[in-house]
C-alpha cells in the first residue's frame, strides 16, 4: 500500500502532480491510470508485454550508445533496468489499462518511466531525479510511441504465440493417440446429419488431428508477418530525430536480445499505420477457433445420449451435470471450448474494426487490438490444454453401438453403386427404408449379386478406403 | 435496345453528354451508372424503392404547391408522373447500382430525372426540355438528397416489412398446427444434447411457435422507429431553402399518399446523420435470423438418422439427397434457412459498419446499408415461406421412437427427486446407467416407493407440467 | 490463504474430494474452478451477479416454504444467508470463471454451496454437514440451473443497466450544456467531408445530445424484455419437480426482494432455451456504441489540427500526447471511447454466436453471453462517464475559426437556390470556386439580387433554420 | 420462353415430373429451382462456376475411362459436352440459386444433368434418354457432391482470383505514379488527426502503394491453399465407389484441363468437411478490404474542404455532388470503395459462420460460403478498378496548401529534440502554440541554436528521412 504522506513532485507538459514516492512509474503513467478506468486489465496481465517493451527499450539504448548518442553509463543503467523487467521483475509497475487512448503513448511512457526510475536507482540516484536520466530524452531517445509501441506489441505476440503452438501440438498428439486407438472401430459416417457410408472412428479422429495440425504451420506463417517492425521510423515512419544508421542497428539488437528474428520493414511510413499483419494473424486465430468449435460440436454430437442420442463415444466425466437431474453428466469441456471459440471470433471482429480505424499516419486504436489478440492467444491456449487433458485423453468408444449402426444402415447400398448402377441402387434403398428389411437380403433376393460378391464388397476394409475395382467383384 | 443514333444532349455541373433519347433518366443517372458497376443489383430490384421515392416526391410537390412555391400545373404533372411509378410503371428506369457513392444523390437524381421527363411528356413537352420543368429546381424543390433519400429508404422498408410480418405469422400458424397435432406424443427433452426429462413433441413445436410469434411485435416496434423522418431538413437538417411550414406539410402528404403513418423527427440535424433506427431494425432482423437458425438446427437434429440419429420426426422429402448415396434424403429446406440466417447476420454487420461511418452532418454509406436491410427482409420472407410450405407443414412424427426413448431413459429419475432427495436419486441413476436396468425396477427393489406411487408420479401428464405436489404421492 | 492441513471431505456423483475447511463453496464449485481456467474473470467480478443469484435463491426458498415443501427453519437460514450476499458479503466465495461449460450449472452450484454452508453455520452446524441442509435437495429445491441461472442473469443485467442509464443521462446533460453554450457560434456544416451549408456549433452538439438521449428509452425498452423469466420451469420448462403454484409465487417474491418488476414467461419451454431478449438487448448496447463512436469520430475531426486540421473546437488536455513530439496533445478520451465501442460491437457478435448455439431445450453457451453483456454494460458506463467528465465538460470553441469558414465558403450559394434556381446557382458556385471570388460579389456583379436582398437571405438566423419564404426576399 | 406443350417426363427417387423439352437440365435441377427461391442469383452469375464444374466433370470422365470404368465413347461425349461449357456455352442452363440446401447436391446435379443431356445429343440421342448415358451412373461416376462440389468451387475461386490480382497490381501502379509525381510536395504528417511532423505527399502515396502491393503475395499464398482438393474422396473422404488409382489420376487431369496446379489433399476425410482454406482466404479478402477502406478514408480526409477542410489533394470530379448544393462535388468513388469494404467484411462473417456450421463428415452450408467469397472477389476487383481509373489516376495536389501547413506548424519542434532535449522542446512548443509565434523565432530568440543550425536541421530533406546525426548540426 502506498504511504500517502510520501510523494515526489513530477511535472510534464500539463503541469505538476504528486506521485507516490515508492512507485517506479511517473506522472504520465499516473495520468493515464486516472484517465482510463475501462477494462480493469492492466498491461502486466500479459507477462510478455512488459518483457517485450523492455527488450525494445534495451535494443534502442544499445543502438544509441553505439552511435555515440547516449553515453555508456546511461546506456548501461537503462539496459540493466530492462534486464530486470525481462527477467520478470517490476511488472507490477505496468499499471495502465489495456484499453487506452493515445495510440499506446501511455504504455510507452509507462515503460520509459519505470525503466528510467529503476536505472536512476542503479546509477545511485533517487527516483524522480530526471536531471540525471530522463524518461523521454534518454530512455525514449530516437524513439516514438509510434514505432516502439507496435514493435513491442508485435514482439509480445511473437513470444506469446509459442505457447499456442505447443498447445496445438499437444492437442494434435492426443487426437492421434485416439485415432490409432479407434482405428478398428467401424461406424457410419454422417453427412448433413443423415446416415451416409461406413468409416472408422479412427478416421474421424484422424481428421480432427489433421485439421488442427495444419494450423501449426498456418499460425507460424502469419506470426512471421508480425516479425516485420517499424523500429526507427519514429513519429510517422520518416525517422525524424533518428540517425540514419539507427534503425537496422536497433532491430539487430532486438533480434539478439529477444532471441526472435525481427525484421526491419521496407517502407517505414507504411509500416507505422498498417495493421495488415494483425488482421491476418487474428484471422488465423479465428480459423483455429472455427476448427475447434467444429470439433467440439462433433464431440458433443457423438457423445449425445446416452440413450436418446448418438452415443458413439463417452467423454470423461468432469463434474456432475445438473443441479436437478441426478446422474446427468454433460460435455462441459467441449462446451467451454465452443464458448472460447465464439469469444475469439468476436475478438477478431474487434481487431478488424480497430484496424480499419487507422487514419493517415497512425492507428489510434491499436491498444484494443493488441489486447484482444493477446487475449485470444491466451484463451485458445488454455482452452486447447483443457480440451486435451480433460476431454480428448479420456475419451472411450462404444464399439457395439458403432457396429450396430453399420449393420442396420441402408447406407451400405452406396458401396453397390458401381455394380448395380444408381437407379437400381436407389430402388433397393427405397424398399429397404420403407420395409425395414436389410439391403443385403434384398439384393440377394433379386439375384443382383451373389452372396460371395456381396461379402467381398461389404468387407469393412473395402468400404473405408478406395478399392482396386479392377480386382474386385466388378 | 437503345438506338444509338438517337440521343439528346444534356448538361450538368461537369459538362455535356449525350443521353439516349428513349430513356427517362438523364445525365446524372447516366454518370452514376458509369461510375458504379459494383453489385449488379439496380434500384428497381426492390420494387418498394422506386415506389417510395415517387411517394416522397409527390408529397413534396404538393406541399410546395400549397405554399405557393410551385405552380399548380407543374405540381400536377410531377404528381401524375409519381403516380405512374407508384403504380409500378417506369421502374426499369431506376438503374443505378444499389452500392453507390454520393450518399444517395444518384438515387435521388435518378428519381428527379425520371419524374421530370415523364412530367414533361405529360405537359406536352419532350424529354430533356428542362426549361419547362427542371429536375433540381422543380422536382427537387425544397429538397436535398440528405432528407429525401433517407425518408424514401425508410418508407421503402416500412412498406416491405409487411411481407415479413405475413411470413412470420404463416410460419407461426404452421408451427401451431404441428404443436396441436403432436400434443400427445411423449418424448425425452434434451439439454446440452444429453437426455433430460420427458416432454411432448407438441411442447417442442409450441416453443418454436412462441419464439417466432414474439418477433411480430418486436419487428413491428422496431419498424415504427423507421417512420420518423427528416423530410424538410434539406441539406443538413437546418431546412435551408425550405419554407418553415413545409416540413410538417410534406410529411402529412407523405402519410396520406403512402397510407403509412410517417412522423417528422424532432431534431432534424440529428435525424439527418443518425442511423440508430437502421441499426436496431437490422438487429431485430438478426434476432429473427438467430431464432430461425436455432429452429432449423433443431429440425435437422430431430430428423437425424434415419437409423443412426435421433429420428423423432420426418421432414418432407423435397429432392433426392445425394448424387452418390441412393435413397438418401437430406434436410435441404432447414439447411437453406440456416444459410439465410448466416447471411442476415452478416448483413447486420454491414449495417453496423455503415452506420458507424456517419461523419459530421451526414452518412455517406447509407446506400449499402439500405441494400443490405432490404435484402435481409426479402430473404427472411422468402426463407420463412419456404420453411413453412416445404418443410413445417409436411412434418410427421415417429411416435414409437419418441416413446421408446422415454421408456428406456434414466431421466425419469428426476421426477423422483422431490420424493427421494437428490442424493438417493443420484445413486439410483448411477446404478441404472451402469447396469442398464430400469429406474423403476431399482426403486421398487429398494422399496423406496410403491408401485402405485411410481405409477402416479410417472404418469405422462404428471411429468410434462408442474403438478400439485400437495395432492400427489408426496 | 488456505491452511493446507485443514480440509473437509465432500462427495458428489463423481466421488470424494477434499475441500478447504475455511471456504464456503463446496466440491462442485471446486471442480469447476479446476476445470475452467479460461478468462481469469470470476463471477464476483460483477457485483450484481452474486446478488442476483442470492435474490433468486431467497425467492425460491420462501416460495417453497409457503407451499409447505421446505420447513420454516431451513427456509429462514437460507433466506438469511442470501441476505448477507445481497448486502455484499461472501462475494469472494463466487469463484468460478465467467466462461464455463455446463450452461451455468457451476454458477448455480457455487451459489447453492455457499448459501448452504453459510446457512448451516447460521443453523449452528458446521460447513459441509449437508445432512442438515443440502445444497441440492434444499437450497436448489424445485429449481434447475436451467431456470435459476437465466433468471438470475437477467436480473443481474436489469440491476446493472441502471448505471448505464445514469451514465447516458449525464452525458446527454453535458452535451446540452455545450449546445446552449455554443448556440450562437456560426459554422459550416459538412456533408461527405465537403463544405455544405451554415449551422451553429450549438446545433451540432444538440444533435449529439438528441441521439444519445434517445437511447435511454431504447435501452429501457430492451431491458424490459429481460424482466421476463422462466423461474419455475425447472429443467426444460415443463416444471418437473415443482408444484403448480410455485412459479408465480417465486416470481412474486423475486419482484419483492429485488425491487424489480419481474414477470413469468407465458411459455416456459420456450423461455428456457430462447435467447431473444439477450440478442436484442445486446443489439441496443451495440446501437449505443455505434452512436458513441460516431460522436467520438466527430469530436476528433472537429478538434483536428491545431494548424493543419479543422480546429473548430478544443478538447481538454488530459495528458501529454507524445513521447517524441513536444507540445502535442491528442484526443485520448474520444480515442478510448471509440475503442470501447469496437469492443462492444465485438461483444455483440459473441452474444449473437452464443445465442445461435442454443440446441433443443437449452443453450449451453449462456455463460459467455452473460459475461459479454455485463462487460459491455460496464465498459459503456465507464466510457461515457469518462467522456462526460474528461472531455465534453471541458470543450471550448474557436469562434473565429468557425466564423471564417462561413465567411469564405461557397456553400452560401445554396441559400440562393430558391431565388436564382439551381442552374444559375451552379454556375455562380463554379466561378467562385475557380476564381476564389466571393459568391456575394458575383451575384451583385451580375445584378441577380440586390445587396439588400442578399443581406436578408444570408442573415445567419435565416440560414440555420427554415424561413418563412412568403415573407422573405422571394 | 418454354413452349408449355412440350415436355419430357423424367423421374428420380421422389417420383416423376415433366421437364421442358428444350432445357438441358433435368428433374433434379428443376426441383432445386422450385425449392430455392432465395437470392435470385443463379449459378451462372459467376462465369467461372459452370466452367470449373465442367473441368472437374471432364477430369473425372477421363480418369474413369483410363481405368476402364467408363467406355471410351461415353467418356468422349461427356468430355465434349464439358468443353462446350468451358468455352462459355450452355451457362444459361446453370439455374440453381447460389443459396441452396443440400450441400451443393443441386449444383452438382445441375452439372450432371446438363452435361448428360448435351452429351446425349452429341451421341445422337435425345435429351432425357438416360438409358444411353445417365447423369448419376456415368457423368457422376466415382463422384459425390461432397468431393466434386468443393473441388469445383475451389477451382472457381482460383480462376477468379486472377482478376483480383490484376486489379491490385493496377491500383498499386497508379499509386506509384502518384507517389513519384508528388515526391517533392512537402506536407505535415498527422497522427491521431493532430499535426505531427513533415513528410512528402509522395511518401503518403507510396505507403498506400506498399500496403496494397503486399496483398498480391498474401492473397496468392492464401489462394494456394484452395488448390488442395478432396477429389476422389467421394461421399465422406473414404473414396467409397472409387478405384484406388482414381483420385490422383483425376486430379492430374484437372490440373491439365484447368491449367491450374491442383493438389490432392493428404487426408480426404478431413478435406471433405474442413473449411479452413475458405476461412483464411476470405480473411485475406477482408484484410484487403480493411486496407482499401483505410486508403479511401484518407483520400476523403485529404481532399476534405475545399475551404473548411484539409484540402491537400483534389479528387477528379465524377458527378455533381448534390441535388441542392450547387457546385458541390463529393468523393463518390472512395465512398463506394468504403462501402464495398464493409460489404466484404460482412461477407467474411458469413463465411466464418458457414464454416463453423460443418458437422461430422460434411458442411451443409458451403453454398452460401462459396457465394459470398465469389461476390467479395468480384466486388473488390470492380471496386479497385473503379478506384484506379476514376479516382487515383486523376488526383492532383494543392502544393501551396501543403507547404503552408509545414511553414506554420509547431510540429517542426520535434526535429529539434535531439539538440534541445524533450523538456526544452516542450516548453518552446507550448509557447509557440499559445502565442501563435513561430518555433524558429523562439529558438533564435533564446539563443538555443544559430540560424545556420536551424536552417540545416529544418531542411526538408533532413526532416523527411533519418539523417546522419554525426554529420549534422549536433
Amino acid at each position: 500500500m502506498t504511504d500517502l504522506t510520501q510523494y515526489r513532485i513530477e511535472h510534464d507538459l500539463l503541469g505538476e502532480a504528486p506521485v507516490p514516492e515508492n512507485v517506479y512509474y511517473g506522472i504520465q503513467t499516473q495520468r493515464a491510470v486516472e484517465n482510463f478506468q475501462i477494462s480493469g486489465v492492466q498491461l502486466n496481465h500479459y507477462v510478455n508485454l512488459p518483457r517485450a517493451l523492455a527488450m525494445v527499450k534495451k535494443a534502442c539504448a544499445l543502438a544509441n550508445r553505439d552511435l555515440g548518442m547516449l553515453d555508456a553509463q546511461k546506456a548501461e543503467a537503462i539496459s540493466d533496468a530492462c534486464d530486470e523487467i525481462i527477467e520478470g521483475r517490476l511488472h507490477d509497475q505496468f499499471v495502465v489499462d489495456m484499453i487506452q487512448g493515445g495510440a499506446g503513448t501511455s504504455t510507452n511512457m509507462n515503460a520509459n518511466e519505470v525503466i528510467c526510475n529503476r536505472a536512476l536507482e542503479l546509477m545511485g540516484h533517487r527516483r524522480g531525479e530526471y536531471q540525471y536520466l530522463h524518461p523521454n530524452t534518454h530512455v525514449n531517445m530516437a524513439q516514438s510511441t509510434n514505432d516502439v509501441y507496435p514493435t513491442a506489441m508485435r514482439l509480445a505476440m511473437v513470444l506469446k504465440h509459442k505457447t499456442l503452438l505447443v498447445a496445438i501440438k499437444s492437442l494434435k498428439n492426443a487426437l492421434d493417440v485416439k485415432a490409432n486407438e479407434f482405428k478398428d472401430i467401424l461406424k457410419m459416417g454422417r453427412t448433413q446429419l443423415q446416415d451416409a457410408v461406413p468409416m472408422t472412428l479412427g478416421q474421424e479422429f484422424r481428421a480432427f488431428s489433421t485439421t488442427i495440425g495444419e494450423d501449426v504451420q498456418r499460425i507460424s506463417e502469419m506470426a512471421a508477418l508480425l516479425r516485420e517492425v517499424n523500429l526507427g521510423g519514429t513519429a510517422i515512419g520518416t525517422g525524424i530525430t533518428a540517425d540514419s544508421r539507427y534503425a537496422p542497428l536497433a532491430v539487430k539488437y532486438l533480434t539478439e536480445i529477444s532471441g526472435q528474428e525481427m525484421i526491419l520493414a521496407g517502407d517505414l511510413v507504411e509500416a507505422t499505420s498498417d495493421m495488415g499483419a494483425f488482421v491476418i494473424f487474428s484471422s488465423a486465430l479465428k480459423r483455429l477457433a472455427v476448427k475447434l468449435s467444429k470439433i467440439s460440436n462433433d464431440l458433443r454430437l457423438l457423445s449425445s445420449g446416452p440413450l436418446c442420442g448418438f452415443n458413439e463415444i463417452n467423454l470423461p466425466e468432469m463434474q456432475p451435470g445438473s443441479s436437478i437431474m441426478p446422474g446427468k453428466v454433460n460435455p462441459v469441456i467441449p462446451e467451454a471450448m465452443n464458448q472460447i471459440a465464439f469469444h475469439v471470433i468476436g475478438n477478431d471482429l474487434v481487431v478488424t474494426l480497430a484496424s480499419e480505424a487507422a487514419q493517415l499516419q497512425l492507428n489510434y486504436a491499436e491498444p484494443v487490438l493488441v489486447y484482444k489478440i493477446l487475449e485470444s492467444i491466451q484463451q485458445l491456449s488454455s482452452g486447447m490444454n483443457m480440451l486435451t487433458e480433460k476431454c480428448i485423453k479420456g475419451i472411450t468408444a462404444n464399439r457395439e453401438v458403432c457396429q450396430s449402426y453399420v449393420d442396420n444402415s441402408v447406407g451400405l447400398v452406396t458401396a453397390l453403386n458401381p455394380y448395380l448402377g444408381y437407379e437400381n441402387s436407389s430402388r433397393i434403398a427405397k424398399i429397404a427404408l420403407k420395409s425395414g428389411r436389410r439391403v443385403v437380403d434384398l439384393v440377394l433376393e433379386e439375384g443382383l449379386l451373389t452372396e460371395e460378391q456381396l461379402k467381398e464388397i461389404l468387407k469393412p476394409e473395402n468400404m473405408i478406403a478406395p478399392l482396386n475395382l479392377s480386382q474386385s467383384a466388378h
